[in-house]
């Protein structure tokens, strides 16, 4: 198949789900371009591969399974990027039940998210939970859409590795959490222990507030513990992925040694 | 003073600091945009403050010293953000010299940064730089410019308070830095240690990489250790402000405790 024409049918899908939140939602599907992340989506999630003719020209063996050639100069209409590298997929959203992924034979690690607004911020969390050996990100609903092109992106390929979970309400992953034995702590100005003075002995989950307002009072009521972020200087809070990367990494210490 | 025009000089010399490096490096001056910012900046830096006519109409008192009114839909054309809150200054690129940071009598802790092109990083770092202690962010020329807008605006006001410098040859910086008795730490993933097996019980300077490329072979031989991040997954790296800050608040915990 060959797309030479914006007004194909498959073109309109690709702009829908990279610029619609509300479409992703009811379609749950998004999309992943470029060259590094299509290396990491796992086969079995990909709906459509799209290639540029210049792209196909250069990475003949770098596409598995069938494509689509889309003309150069419509290609860079579906881009979400300013140099488009030339392969964009349409991928299926995975969904995760907290119930499965949670394990009382094992010490596991959560976090939770309130209204984080910043792309970047989300797609780095993701991708340091990875790396922390994180169990499951969980997010409230108004935190920005996971499947957000700038999100996707910045998730490295975490994303199809890192499970998540978007809750209606926070406080009701917290309640289920906490229920399964899962020691809920707050990154908190107020908090009495610094991060690095708790042992995390049990299984653990982080509540980590929006850029701005930090995490409402509501839901820091419903933590176990408040752990402070020590700051020297002037700072009113560290940015959002740096504190919840403090402690993500400080608990899987605790797991690797 | 009332600017009505777009032809107006004022209005030009900040549209030229507010998208041109080469601009703002040849004047040693930047555009701080902002309320939050504008709060931050210490008044002797400040060149001149531009407020819109509505900004002016509900906070009278916000603005301390002279200031420039500047028409509503004129100023729009002057702001780097999509919704103008309807104050900018102009201020003094502030100037800092290694040797008189440099104090044997303390223990003290550099960031090295190599190439960081992602302004949100170089930001995040510094904002992160003020939270640990550091001493000072040291960077080489071919990092994004310090003073792009968008990396001001992460900094929330570090960049006033933290000490920066940046060299031709961050070879230089390093050289500098082991004749004083600073240990160099390169993030890598050769390193034989984890970063929090590491005593730091010296004064630490800690280099961080290119986000794709990470550090360049030539200067990840100068360190005097490689220190690793570990990492669980298929990441090939952490987020460059992530890994920074983990290093930063590691060596910071010898100081506090």
């Amino acid at each position: 198949m060959f797309i030479s024409s914006l007004s194909n049918q498959h073109i309109k899908d690709i702009n829908r789900l990279q610029t619609k939140s509300s479409a992703r939602k009811k379609e749950k599907l998004f999309v992943a371009e470029g060259i590094k992340l299509y290396r990491e989506i796992p086969k079995q999630d990909i709906v459509n591969t799209y290639v540029s003719e210049s792209f196909l020209k250069e990475n003949k063996d770098t596409v598995k399974g069938s494509y689509i050639i889309v003309k150069d100069n419509i290609f860079k209409d579906i881009s979400d990027t300013v140099t488009p590298q030339g392969i964009i997929c349409i991928v299926r959203q995975r969904e995760y039940n907290l119930k499965t992924i949670l394990n009382k034979s094992k010490k596991q690690t959560f976090i939770l998210l309130e209204s984080l607004q910043d792309p970047g911020n989300l797609g780095t969390i993701m991708r340091t939970a990875e790396g922390a050996g994180v169990d499951a990100v969980i997010m409230n609903k108004q935190t920005v859409d996971l499947f957000n092109p700038k999100v996707i992106r910045s998730t490295m390929g975490s994303v199809f590795r890192v499970p998540f979970l978007v809750y209606d309400d926070l406080g009701e992953a917290v309640n289920e959490l906490k229920k399964d034995g899962v020691k809920v702590y707050a990154a908190h100005l107020d908090g009495k222990n610094n991060y690095d003075e708790e042992s995390y002995e049990t299984s653990s989950a982080f509540l980590i507030g929006n850029e701005s307002k930090g995490l409402s009072e509501q839901i820091t009521a419903m933590a176990d513990c408040l752990v402070k972020i020590p700051m020297e200087g002037q700072l009113e809070s560290l940015n959002a992925a740096v504190s919840a990367a403090l402690l993500m990494y400080e608990s899987w210490k605790n797991k690797r040694k």
